[in-house]
């Protein structure tokens, strides 16, 4: 289990055979990883039409055609069991946490392979700004809003957000650095002032883990990839699977 | 006829009157104007995958959940009848040019809004190039090229290039420009040489007309929104309805 994966092929087929089934954050650096989300075929219009008009929650980095497992961004890649986890959602409820879901798969099953945060935080790291989850080695704090995502379909509800404390003056180079980052979420959504998100206390993160604020810092607010799997529930979605919280998919491309 | 309209939703409201039959083409001048493709709910998934893998020729700027006809983008539009110029194909032929398409109508259409290239070319002009085909009152020339567009389950062809004579100095300064227009086809995706596009002959563009191209002067080619139009007639869609050629639906939206 402790082994650093430094190759994304390696790492997946570690998954594959259920030799890796822990958070992928550290694991082939430079390398982009994903968000999962896979619904049936009869939900695929509206949550593409979903990703297409919240782009800075759901930045797509590939979709695929309805039953097809392997992908562009991953060489002999299967997206049914690639993933260190899953996680399955029946009528918006999480019923069950798997290593591998090819039992599941159906031809109508449709992936939607969504950016995430990893890669812009190395970028702000290389920029000089230290990440207290990273140096703490804890989960980025995430948080439910009052923002709504512009509907599709069926799919409706609010935006996840994760914050990150930045020092007052580093504020403007995090959006400069992050707003490059178009396929990871982009430049923040808010800056300062989390109760006019609707977040009462920064101390209690709906996902993830609190990390404290110094007085010379800001909270920095991202919009965050767990955002689909949020709406997904909120619309009470008959099925999904998603990746488990921190198991991302790991792809070839370059971050 | 040759009224000059500044507003878009009195040009919409002449369309629908049927008093508006012309091309769009300097009217209502700085509002975006949009490409438009009209496919049945049941291709209308792989339609969206399309636009999504191919942003160049398919810059999304609304997509309408089946059967609806208003939209955010325009105030109290109809896309059924608002648009000054449609055409229907059916198994990939052209079959008929209409000025209302409310009796087609189907519960199950969903329509596409495509940026075009209206708004960068007033860039480019605001910038201090001067446009042949506006100067000399021309459709734009385009070509079909032997570049592919990322295939999406039943769409699949090559794009569609719109052709500028640009001056060799202001090349650079072109593609800056057009760069900024992501929802207007971004940068050229091509500039000089138009053998590599598979392009025979300049002087017979495959739709708009030819310009002159001087010494002092390069082709540059940009992703063309008919592109959609052509990949739909290649991949033989059993029924779709556009936008008749030059004749846009123009949105609010500020270009």
């Amino acid at each position: 289990m402790s082994t650093l994966f430094s190759q994304p092929a390696a790492l997946r087929l570690a998954a594959r055979a259920g030799q890796f089934t822990v958070p992928t954050a550290g694991h082939a650096p430079g390398y982009l990883q994903a968000n999962l989300m896979v619904v049936p075929q009869a939900d695929a219009f509206d949550f593409l039409l979903f990703c297409q008009r919240n782009p800075k929650p759901c930045p797509l980095i590939e979709v695929l055609e309805p039953g097809r497992r392997g992908m562009d961004c991953a060489e002999d890649a299967d997206i049914a069991s690639d993933v260190p986890g899953y996680r399955v959602y029946r009528d918006g409820e999480f019923t069950e946490e798997l290593d591998d879901v090819s039992a599941l798969w159906r031809d109508d099953f449709v992936s939607f392979l969504i950016g995430c945060s990893f890669s812009f935080e190395a970028a702000l790291v290389a920029a000089g700004m230290s990440l207290r989850h990273i140096d703490e080695g804890r989960n980025v704090a995430m948080y439910r809003t009052n923002i709504p995502c512009i509907p599709a379909g069926r799919f409706s509800g609010e935006m996840v957000v994760s914050m990150r404390p930045i020092r007052s003056r580093d504020v403007a180079r995090a959006v400069e650095v992050t707003g490059g980052f178009g396929v990871a979420h982009g430049a923040p959504v808010h800056v300062g002032n989390p109760a006019a998100l609707g977040i009462a206390d920064l101390a209690k993160p709906d996902y993830g883990d609190a990390v404290a604020i110094r007085d010379d810092e800001v909270p920095v607010f991202w919009a965050c990839g767990v955002t689909p799997q949020w709406v997904a529930q909120r619309s009470r979605l008959p099925l999904c699977i998603t990746h488990a919280p921190g198991k991302m998919f790991v792809t070839d491309l370059r971050g």
